[in-house]
């Protein structure tokens, strides 16, 4: 069989000049989240497929790659369908895994864990442009902390690791799933419905408000309701701060908001602001709605000016946990859109600060074999003062090849002759 | 279905300690790496499976976690074998994959091309202690380099690398192909046998000379040739350098050896020793076989003292990338034994140095709300100091709390109460 020179359908080779700025870019996620007390893990990319498809990761479960059995295990002439031949499957996110990893190793780590994951996913999506069926996904995730805690840490390390990245003016939009609830109570909709009014409710951006209220209408809610619930958003439409917008809220809604929601969100705004070192606004958003169905209280996102999409996002999941260890743990999560970032960093021609020299060591043709370690003992001492230095035979078009050396980052040549 | 909490079989989670130390070993190699003009890539875990059941992984083929079709693709109820309902796999090395991607980029990179390469493979082998089906593999590789500049500088970054590691004591153990070409047909052995030959050679360091005799005298070999065979290899017993060794056997073997051969090695002795920057010795082991049927000249090991097996090796494989592209391109590769390299630090209770400052603040559960900000600011200020700062609920007991957080390397707590 021939040999194919393509990456598989909708996954990438990386060359070196964006893998340079991941691996920068990871470093600082890193580094800043550890300043944070979150600490690193790791979990296989494969998973059972019976966690995989737990109806946890919602859609993302029909995109799962599928990993065939092994040996004898595997049957496939009597096998009807996927299930007779499949045992694992690739991640999908990281969430999912994370929450296996901790009912695994519960005993070994401490409470509240501060999780750090990188790594990357799988989805089996119609491949896009800039959307990939293999991407790295960043996230912390802080287990067991019930207080807000949880969220001012996570927003604040968030903020200062994009602030760091070189990010400025972005927002962080805010949200309470329990604010969601209490405003769709409030205008009289049926509980059962919710979930379709907020996925309707989540077009805002896209269709406007009326495109919602058209939206709604159309799926036949009570036209008073409808009225209500626009006349909400209507009066929040100028509000960006989260004080300011909870206590238009509260009277308003009154009774159906409970009170705790708002002393937590503006607790919130204040500790993250007292800690803040990026140049960012928090961003009080009463139409974010998050798709995962496992948030249970604030959720969040960030908006970055240069992008029409979110950049990242996340929120309290107190109930997830629970599905492998059979008690609840708080938990609370953020994603950073890591090939968002590295995307918008390329296309801004991004260079990564502080870079090493870099000097090429060309050797002539016609330079003794026996005299290299020459070549060899300075590139050592150049080294180890600090420079990254190549050592390469000279072409024949000399100049060409120092031109195509510059372009690598070489700005210094040392040339070797027989003399 | 129930979840399940273990990780797949074979597979294993990475707990903080750990991972701080894998991620610690990754940042020393790749900078070091870096500073001898490697570049890093990624290319994507999963490869057509065409390229994987390409006879060049050898026994590793066996092994490919295989993955299922998608959609209309996949017809399961007629299917018949494994190629119906499977398009990719799981790379099972980094080698396929870089040589694959520079098929794919060649127009893109420099050349020669030296590329490093860290990431996961997998193998469905059978699970025993410290051996996983899921484990990192760090490879670099000089693309585009005929003479032995690429061996010198992929020795000397490496062995560079083990020694900023930590690694001292240690040896690169170096061969060459054609001179266990020449060393076997120079006994007279029949040339389509010397794959065989060289696969018992190879269990020299496990049954010793004598049982190497002894197997080959079993296989039916010709007493004489096996008879010369022995004494060659008894004549380089107390030979470690390269010089004396390949002296010794261009002495011996006279024209079946090509002077060529003796000549690079020696080079390569002189200038990985002119630019050595770690405790180690190069060492000349005509005995060194190296699995791989794709190598085509010099082969070379990392044997550690405190370890029985090598720990990392890697050589010359001058004909693998010309099955993507057509034509031959010169290659050579060195892999660092990633997951022994961290074994052995976790077994010798390695600590990363130079960590940051650690320290904790506690807050008391009477500490007013109103004051968080208070804590987060202060915990600002020694983040940008460059510690590392947990912010944490103080527990009832608070004793057992602090001894925890000072195994996880906290040595200094503030605590914050209402006063």
């Amino acid at each position: 069989m021939a040999l194919n020179k393509k990456p598989v359908t909708g996954m990438r080779d990386i060359l070196p000049r964006e893998k340079q700025i991941r691996d920068y870019v990871q470093n600082v996620i890193r580094e800043t989240y550890r300043s944070f007390g979150f600490t690193p893990i790791e979990t296989p990319c494969m998973e059972s497929i019976g966690n995989l498809s737990s109806k946890q990761g919602g859609e993302n479960e029909k995109l799962i790659f599928k990993v065939l059995k092994r040996g004898e295990k595997l049957d496939i002439k009597d096998a009807q369908s996927e299930e007779d031949v499949v045992d694992y499957g690739m991640r999908y996110d990281l969430t999912v895994p994370l929450t296996r990893f901790y009912a695994n190793n519960e005993n070994e780590l401490p409470s509240p864990f501060k999780a750090l994951q990188m790594g990357n996913v799988w989805r089996a999506d119609h491949p896009q442009r800039g959307r990939y069926r293999q991407f790295m996904q960043c996230d912390i995730d802080i287990i067991g902390e019930p207080s807000n805690l949880a969220e001012i840490e996570l927003i604040t390390a968030t903020t200062t690791t994009l602030g760091k990245i070189g990010f400025h003016d972005f927002e962080i939009r805010i949200n309470e799933r329990r604010i969601l609830k209490a405003m769709a109570a409030y205008c009289g909709f049926p509980e059962d419905k919710y979930s379709e009014i907020f996925i309707i409710l989540d077009k805002m951006d896209k269709i406007g408000l009326d495109g919602v209220e058209k939206e709604l209408l159309e799926e036949g809610y009570a036209q008073e309701s409808v009225k209500k619930y626009m006349e909400l958003f209507r009066g929040l439409s100028d509000v960006k701060g989260i004080e300011e917008g909870t206590k238009y809220l509260q009277e308003k809604l009154g009774g159906y908001l409970d009170a705790e929601v708002v002393e937590s969100l503006q607790q919130i705004e204040q500790s993250v602001n007292a800690a803040k070192s990026a140049d960012f606004e928090l961003v009080f958003d009463p139409t974010l709605v998050r798709g995962m169905s496992y948030y249970t209280g604030t959720i969040f996102e960030i908006a970055m000016p240069q992008l029409g999409a979110s950049c990242g996002g996340g929120g309290r999941y107190d109930k997830m946990v629970g599905g492998f260890i059979g008690h609840d743990v708080p938990a609370c999560g953020f994603s950073i859109g890591f090939e968002r970032i590295v995307l918008l960093l390329l296309e801004n021609g991004f260079t990564i600060p502080d870079e090493k020299k870099k000097t090429a060591l060309l050797i002539d043709r016609k330079f003794p074999a026996g005299r290299l370690p020459e070549v060899f003992a300075k590139a050592k001492e150049m080294r180890e003062q600090g420079e990254e230095v190549l050592v390469v035979r000279m072409k024949k078009n000399k100049k060409f090849q120092k031109e195509q050396l510059s372009q690598q980052g070489y700005q210094e040549f040392v040339e070797f002759y027989n003399d």
